[in-house]
């Protein structure tokens, strides 16, 4: 049941059917919302910010996400995947780009696999609409969550115009209010015996868009993901529907290369021509566009349990994470899978559910943290060394030709539904092999050989998990 | 300057001295005024509790703590110590009691070392007097901390018998309240690139009191602290002034023997019985007692950074810790020493003291915690290992010999001033010895031969840090 309450009174609303609040009509709490409504529940949500969709933000200008498979099969199970195909630019592979300007493509997986640049304002307002359409959701704008009344059902919210304080109870309530999650905070941070970790890494980011040309056309290659590594800073930009790219320079706050340095026009100009001297052909005014986005920083959120009662955290609420996988989305949506499969598995008895979701999905929490900061690593460090190209060389030649014995760790991560805790042991298990394989003499002309083959084999048998 | 503002108005009080606010007048907050006052500021302290000195809490019934050489040096620091060392009770080893009731007898350190024995509730209260009478600082109780603007120095408050709210604005504010600070949670923790982790252990503890004889006398060796060490859980005694012991289980929530499985008086009976027997047949009414004291829980805080503007967290507010080692209120006074050695050393320049107590006592605060979480593991596991017994007979004996190579680390975190973080590494460094001469085949036989000896010099030059 609904209750809304006020100034003491009881409201009751809505039937007999069980009822569901969701906190945050981001893009879990929207297609969690469809997988209630499919399986019988009426569904509300509360929203701290205006409706984007009505705000005057046009879509493909905010920070890109890349949508993959673990986005896809969340999407395919509400059955609303078509609905944001329609809005995907497909990315086979990634375009690295040099200090002389000379690009290196580096496909993402086999034939035909490919992660998807979507834009997170464009993504979120199609997201609400299949919200209120085919999950048949109510959603209540300039609401902010204050806190909840975990066991009981109750969330207490404060309508940002009016500050009028207002309580909702219900059978269940869902907080897939993000990374800065008010009830994690306020509610769950305060409950006996619950860990939790909030670490900042040493970089922050700033976003810089890359205008189409006059005719619309884009100025780098469209169905990819660039990059321009640059030892411990790099840049990337990803592909918008309007022919624009968004970029995205990720580097230390302070130091010899930082943001700190960075702080009159002619410093920015000096630093793109020299060190992104392609993007800077392309993009001349850089230094006074600088200002258009903010630094903002990037942080890691750990913590256990992940339910108390009628309650369970979901999304970048329960695991924010660094975007160098590019799996923050997919891990929430995948989150949704996870908990719609238990609501089968256990008949909709939400303390089996919830029991169950804590204890099993949080490694996969953990593994997407390790992950997504071992390919901050990897982006960061390795990305343009020839050694670590010439691994990745060989890891795809094994893995098509057995591809029983050999998935790299980008496709577990990213091409398939593989746990992260289990794809993130794998990985570590395979780089042990690799670090053999790299060791041996006159790897790189004989990368390709049978010698190679046959010790991969040979240690695959030896390392056995 | 203090300013008390309510409803808008601005009321100036006091004259130039610059005045300090500290939150919480615990042990660290109590300490620190005092060398505040002495160094000239104008000090006041605002508590969310009642005066303990009022209440009806006779000393000696709380949780004990463990004074050494770090708390006393910044006691004496501020000229206080004697009037704490009058009611400390000096506890040179510890007693292991088996299962048997057999007795053994372990030095803490050399002849005329000791930790002492000091009731919270008791030296809390004493710390309030020294506060008051040496420090001049003005305690108001019964008033809670909201939050903070930290960098224009103003706390916001609570009066909690009127409700009414508050601010006080002064030239710096000081965050001694406690593992759960608000001003950590509510102010700190929302600021960008702040590091924060709360992870708590699998164990809990539960408080009991072992009455004095009818004559006011001991049941168990006074100067001494007692342990009862049974693996996976274990119980711990420390005397009282008035011939009682504060005695604490530890053990886990959930699991074979755990809290959850002591939930009938038969239990509790049965327990204490078969697993304590001496202590039982001094304290056959356990099962009547248990209820005293609640289960509680224990926990790891870290963060970073310490300070902000004019903000600072100190003790447990900014490193709390499991009372494993001993060491929360000597940390805790500790960090007086250290603020006040960079108090003279900047001349009071507030910005460089701040940024170089972040900076350089945290690696101390991570080394507190470190050391903690080992000595957890040490009296759970290993205090009644006689491999691990002999090992320390061998480092005394060692450190006997050549102090000037070998200060065992039970001594360094105790008995000394050295870094917490060094003291540590210098542990693991010392242990990686001792795995060698511990695998020496007839240890056992040799342990004080020149052979050993000999070893260990050898080992020594090879591991020099």
């Amino acid at each position: 049941m609904f209750y809304l309450m006020s100034s003491g009174s009881i409201k009751k609303i809505g039937n007999n059917m069980k009822e569901v609040t969701i906190v945050g009509a981001g893009l879990v709490g929207s297609l969690w919302a469809v997988y209630l409504s499919k399986a019988g529940y009426k569904v509300q949500i509360f929203e701290r910010r205006t409706d984007i969709r009505k705000a005057e933000i046009s879509a493909g200008k905010s920070i890109n996400l890349a949508l993959s498979d673990r986005g896809w099969k969340a999407l395919k199970g509400a059955g609303v995947d078509h609905l944001i195909k329609e809005i995907a630019i497909p990315m086979p592979g990634r375009i690295m780009h040099d200090m002389e300007g000379n690009l290196t493509y580096q496909p993402y997986g086999k034939e035909g696999q490919a992660i998807n640049s979507v834009s997170r304002g464009g993504v979120n307002a199609r997201m609400m609409d299949i919200a209120e359409q085919v999950g048949h959701a109510k959603i209540t704008y300039n609401t902010k969550c204050l806190e909840a009344d975990m066991k009981n059902g109750i969330c207490y919210f404060e309508n940002n115009e009016t500050h009028e304080h207002f309580e909702v109870k219900s059978d269940l309530i869902f907080a897939c209010d993000g990374a800065f999650s008010a009830i994690r905070y306020n509610s769950m941070q305060k409950l006996d015996r619950f860990n939790y970790s909030q670490t900042y890494i040493e970089d922050g980011y700033r976003e810089i868009l890359l205008p189409a040309n006059a005719d619309c056309s884009y100025k780098l290659e469209k169905n990819a993901l660039h990059i321009w590594p640059r030892g411990r800073f790099m840049m990337i930009a990803l592909p918008n529907e309007d022919g624009s790219f968004t970029c995205t320079l990720f580097m230390p706050f302070e130091g010899e290369n930082s943001f700190e340095k960075l702080t009159s026009k002619e410093a920015i100009d000096n630093f793109f021509k020299t060190t992104f001297p392609d993007f800077y052909t392309m993009m001349p005014n850089i230094a006074d566009a600088w200002e258009d986005h903010p630094l903002a920083s990037l942080a890691i959120t750990r913590c256990y349990p992940w339910h108390h009662g009628k309650t369970a955290l979901m999304g970048d609420a329960a695991h924010a994470t660094v975007p160098f996988y590019g799996q923050g989305m997919n891990a929430g949506f995948e989150d949704c899978t996870v908990m719609n499969d238990l609501m089968l598995k256990h008949n909709h008895d939400w303390d089996k559910i919830f029991e169950e979701y804590s204890r099993t999905r949080k490694p996969d929490g953990d593994g997407l943290q390790d992950l997504s900061l071992h390919n901050y690593h990897v982006m960061r460090d390795f990305v343009a060394d020839p050694k670590f190209l010439l691994q990745k060389k060989i890891e795809a030649r094994f893995a098509a030709k057995y591809p029983d014995k050999w998935m790299p760790l980008y496709s577990m991560t990213t091409f398939s539904d593989i746990r992260y805790s289990v794809a993130w042991k794998e990985g570590q298990r395979q780089q042990k092999i690799m670090d053999e394989v790299m060791a041996m003499e006159g790897i790189e002309a004989k990368w390709d050989s049978n010698d190679v083959e046959e010790k991969m084999n040979e240690l695959l048998g030896e390392n056995m998990v």
